[in-house]
């Protein structure tokens, strides 16, 4: 195998693979990057055996051939190479040369004859969104899902389709993410559970483009995600998903508009008087027209009061403040409403089409003052 | 105490103190920054025991006082804080009230009755330069110390002070680093042995400004620092600084002159093919038109050619990467000078004026091929 192409787009295509290289790993060969040269584009695929990634790069194709090599080492090679054109070449004996204008590096390669290669994916059932849509939709959820759990449904996202909507849904067992976002046609009604590492590994590699599309396709067992010469394909998880309905609900005995920037800021620096692993709620006061947010705890107290707008009952209720962070973190409006019940059930950050329901359940506190 | 001050101006002086509080003690005096507003500024002193820092801002003075907190929690609350004015109170029973806008934080203060203040150092016997100049100094030797080294004297750099020029030495057991910096006027000789870890915080703390002047005094046991309402007041290194003299030649048998950037980036990239803790030296063979740079590891293998200018014999040699590179990533110019003698004998980087001084020993390598 001999190719020559550039540094930077093998620089590009070695680095969207390398996002399903595992860090560790028992065989070796999962270790390896496949550069299959066999047809007349260059194609770099990796596999950890439950996400796969392969990517084409056009080149000059002196020879036909493939070789695996570590992944890693052939990365890092790539990335310190001056800014030109590179020649990769492998020879009988599975030495595989590297040169770059007056550098030349040799580093053993691999038959590759064990590894594996993507399972064929039919492109027929799928959808197609903005590469903007699906990255939004996943960054504004994904930390909800509980990677560690037992339950291996809680992490992953449950992707529901229906009709021309999209909702994805995370969630652990303190809170529940959802989004929900339009899409260009018809389709029939699935529901899917994708494992969170797939899901952030892809909203890594695709772009923030609103032009540029990828079209998501399934399978019984599989999600593959296709865009510009790359293929991310992915193991679904198996199982139900929870019933998400029947946790929501539009009641609330206590609505409140607030600044949502100033309210971030706010239980931030709440945050500051909570030692790590401790779990000292944020208390909420809501009053006419002000929200009073207090914490006590050894380091010292805070007290501080937000403008709002409020419809329904007074109402003082405690929270995990990180919780009420990372969803408000992720909404882009300027205000937002928050929706309580009475201080033993979950508020609800919403809006009112729906496109965002940020569900957290509130943690007992005990008055101090 | 009472004062208030902008969040802007108590935040960068809590950045510059913070830097002479420990993060590890038994005594937690040392985890304060001490606010003293007896006067008609406000100052604020954090000390180590074996550097000190205080600085100066102005504020609206409202009761003269001085309370200590707790650093690290202080810092991060005001930090936190709107960009807005700051009130901080402390009250009778020792508590401290910081307020901002509607934000209001109580923290336990100390009286501070155990704090221990800088010690007075008489601005006599001292030199002044930019500050620019002394941050490059630094900058540009410190990594030569070995800080760990039972030989103390390893831990800090040379000031060598000779009528109007300033030398900077820093050395550990395989390579030695020098600058040298003219002065404003010519001053009685003098060497002291500063920690290193005061001047990694000094460099920290001055700015890049040709403008900004430092000034630097000189006692048997301390060295002060003194610029923009700031003061550093280390301890000295005791003990007598090796003679660096005598172990620098100007003899030689080879002298090249090679692009240094190109040379950083080809060295650079050899170490690739070295595992962290491996001790695989880079093979340097100097021929009349070319350097030609070989590293041969378990990884694989690697060979590049620079274009040279050579006077004097050929030579191989074997020198241990990250050496070289430290020392060539601090020259600022587009070539640079290596002067060798033999194989076995140190290498010099250095410019004609001798502003720098860098010297690399090799290392023992047999050659495979």
């Amino acid at each position: 195998m001999k190719f020559i192409c550039s540094k930077s787009s093998l620089s590009a295509a070695l680095q969207i693979v390398s996002k399903a290289v595992p860090s560790k790993t028992t065989m070796s060969i999962l270790e390896c990057v496949m550069i299959d040269a066999t047809e007349d584009f260059i194609r770099f695929i990796a596999n950890d055996m439950e996400m796969g990634i392969q990517t084409d790069i056009a080149g000059n194709i002196i020879e036909n051939g493939y070789v695996a090599l570590d992944a890693k080492i052939f990365f890092e090679i790539i990335r310190k190479l001056p800014d030109a054109d590179v020649t990769v070449e492998a020879d009988i004996n599975g030495i595989v040369t590297i040169s770059c204008e007056k550098s030349r590096f040799n580093i053993p390669g691999r038959p590759g004859d064990d590894f594996t290669y993507l399972p064929e994916i039919q492109k027929i059932d799928g959808i197609t969104l903005s590469q903007y849509t699906l990255k939004n939709l996943i960054t504004r959820t994904i930390f909800s899902i509980s990677e560690n759990d037992p339950n291996k449904i809680m992490g992953g996202e449950l992707f529901d389709i229906d009709g021309e909507t999209l909702r994805v849904v995370a969630l652990d067992g303190h809170r529940i993410s959802i989004r929900k976002a339009a899409l260009n046609s018809s389709y029939p009604a699935r529901k899917v559970i994708v494992p969170g590492k797939t899901l952030n590994e892809v909203s890594r590699i695709i772009s923030d483009s609103t032009e540029e599309e990828v079209s998501v396709f399934f399978t019984d067992k599989h999600i593959l995600f296709s865009f510009a010469h790359t293929l991310v394909v992915s193991r679904l998880i198996e199982g139900e998903y929870f019933n998400v309905n029947q946790m929501l609900s539009n009641d609330y005995e206590t609505k409140v508009t607030v600044n949502r920037k100033e309210l971030v800021s706010s239980i931030d620096r709440a945050t500051l008087l909570v030692k790590e692993g401790d779990k000292k709620p944020v208390i909420i006061t809501i009053g006419d027209t002000a929200l009073q947010l207090k914490i006590n705890s050894t380091m010292g107290s805070m007290n501080e009061e937000l403008d709002i707008e409020k419809k329904g009952k007074d109402i003082m209720i405690g929270f995990n403040p990180k919780f009420m962070i990372d969803a408000l973190r992720v909404i882009e409006d300027e205000t937002v409403d928050l929706y309580f019940v009475n201080p033993k059930a979950p508020c609800f950050i919403k809006d009112t089409a729906d496109t965002y329901v940020y569900l957290v359940l509130p943690v007992n506190f005990t008055t101090v003052d």
